[in-house]
């Protein structure tokens, strides 16, 4: 068992302990205990440990699609995601790509939408990012690529150090409250939004899928429904604390928030489709599959979010500033 | 124990008895069987029923407040309402409110955001609001009365007849899945967006407290798990249906699509702003609390939600439609 998400992977073991009576205990182990944390995927397939608590986009390097079962550039927010697994065949899907790997993955949680991130650069033009060196992993990068950024890999660890000396002028991070805590406002300017990139990053809990087959049918239910409780619970946690922190962010840092230009994010939309196109010519027949369903729900979505929650955020600010 | 989401009832009843082994069943009665549909709060408060399926707004005669469990007008959307119950003390508050009928509530689902409702009279500013015949309970209502309509209440099964006949000119009812269901698009001409009166419509599953306190630990946590699940599943349910019956309604029966005006909504800011006044100053010390929390709880959600779902929202409509 590898937590990915601390607190989250620690709460999810020790309640399922109290849910089941003691007759499923995991005990933790965190990133690099047992294994290393990027190594969970396989230590869960060979059966070194019997789940992991992570996101599926590190697992990119199996299969590409895999990626899609984290967020999307411009894709699916958190409700969506959940509805498209849940009702629009999304699971089964995912279901099916994990099994070519001997596993079994749930939803459990999600950052919400997340920041562009931060920048010692002002993006004032989608110009602005030819030349740009900024850290952003997977499809978020390679659409930046296609404008013109360089995109650099860094560990964890050496992020900060990088910003602060100017070997790199960026990086995308999660949001409010895990870039309060990284510290990044010591070391750079701006901090901005939307987070196109990541608009939702749910993370999983993934059992080997023998172990998985082999617990009894009450076990397997409370096992589904904690997952599915700590979704809430992980959200609710990103969500609470990102609002409390971006204002401690703001008052007390004195952080300069900005928002990327439109014309940067039309930009962008188009080099994303570039990058999309380019997954589904070279993908195979699971991934064409995985993205036809995935944009057939995000199209319907979309136009429902519109007028749904999209409206009435834009309705309930409007309101507000005229009281 | 009282299904109010029908499908929603069932499936939990069947699942908490699979996922305890049988320790736990429960007996399913539809509205109308034991006790009519708004009597349930009493039911359960006897012990007539031991738990019930509904929402916290029907029971607003027993105490106002109580609403906002449900939702608010110009109030938090169901994510946010999730942070706040979860990290920002409103389940605290919500146990507090219920202890005192005997009650222990959990938020069991979401409609998701509703629609403004079904016209018959375009509403083009403010003032067409004045003399509109409306269906609209609870709060949303009241802030309309303010703005000079004309609140009618109805028996739900009443309401087709009543827009068909003219003796009333709309309704408000849920969003494009319920409402495709109930027809309301063959006797009016406008459907009406965005659901600035109900932003997040929270089902509950509520427990006579007494026997929620006799439960054994394990299956407390069991429970409590259920109904996490299910708020995901509820909420999945709704959007994925939504989504698509929005694009029978408008494809196949030319519904009117309709947002209503900005004066339109700033006007409503400020009538329901009285209305809150009004519920603060006539309040107990737990309503004055209630509102206090959620308030300074939607203050912080709402700049982040600025930042975050509301401009990727915005961006992601800009960047598909420049695509």
């Amino acid at each position: 068992m590898f937590p990915g998400g601390g607190t989250a992977a620690d709460r999810f073991a020790r309640t399922i302990g109290e849910a089941t009576g003691g007759r499923l205990t995991i005990r933790l182990f965190a990133a690099g205990e047992l294994v290393p944390a990027f190594e969970a995927f396989d230590a869960v397939q060979r059966g070194t440990a019997d789940c992991m608590h992570s996101t599926p986009y590190y697992w990119q390097n199996k299969s590409k699609i895999l990626s899609i079962y984290t967020t999307m550039p411009f894709g699916m927010t958190n409700y969506e995601h959940v509805a498209w697994l849940r009702l629009g065949g999304g699971q089964a899907l995912w279901d099916e790509a994990y099994a070519q790997f001997g596993l079994k993955g749930f939803h459990a949680g999600s950052t919400s939408v997340q920041m562009a991130g931060w920048f010692n650069r002002e993006i004032r033009s989608a110009a602005d990012v030819r030349g740009l060196k900024i850290r952003i992993p997977g499809f978020g990068g390679d659409a930046l690529r296609k404008m013109g950024a360089t995109i650099v890999n860094l560990p964890v660890g050496e992020i900060f150090g990088a910003l602060q000396s100017g070997a790199i002028d960026a990086t995308e991070w999660v949001g409010p409250w895990q870039d309060l805590a990284a510290g990044f406002y010591k070391v750079a300017r701006f901090y901005y939004w939307p987070g196109m990139h990541e608009p939702a990053t749910i993370n999983e809990i993934t059992v080997n899928k023998a172990r998985w087959d082999a617990l009894p049918k009450d076990i397997q239910q409370i096992f589904a429904w904690g997952c599915g409780d700590e979704h809430n619970q992980v959200t609710a946690d990103n969500d609470a604390n990102n609002g409390s922190s971006l204002e401690v962010l703001v008052r007390q840092h004195n952080v300069q928030l900005r928002r990327l230009p439109d014309d940067f994010l039309q930009a962008y939309g188009r080099a994303w489709n570039e990058v999309l196109t380019e997954l589904r010519d070279t993908g195979d027949d699971l991934t064409k599959r995985t993205l036809d369903s995935y944009y057939k729900f995000l199209r319907e979505q979309t136009a429902w979010s519109r007028i749904g929650m999209q409206e009435y955020l834009n309705a309930r600010l409007m309101a507000l500033r005229a009281t």
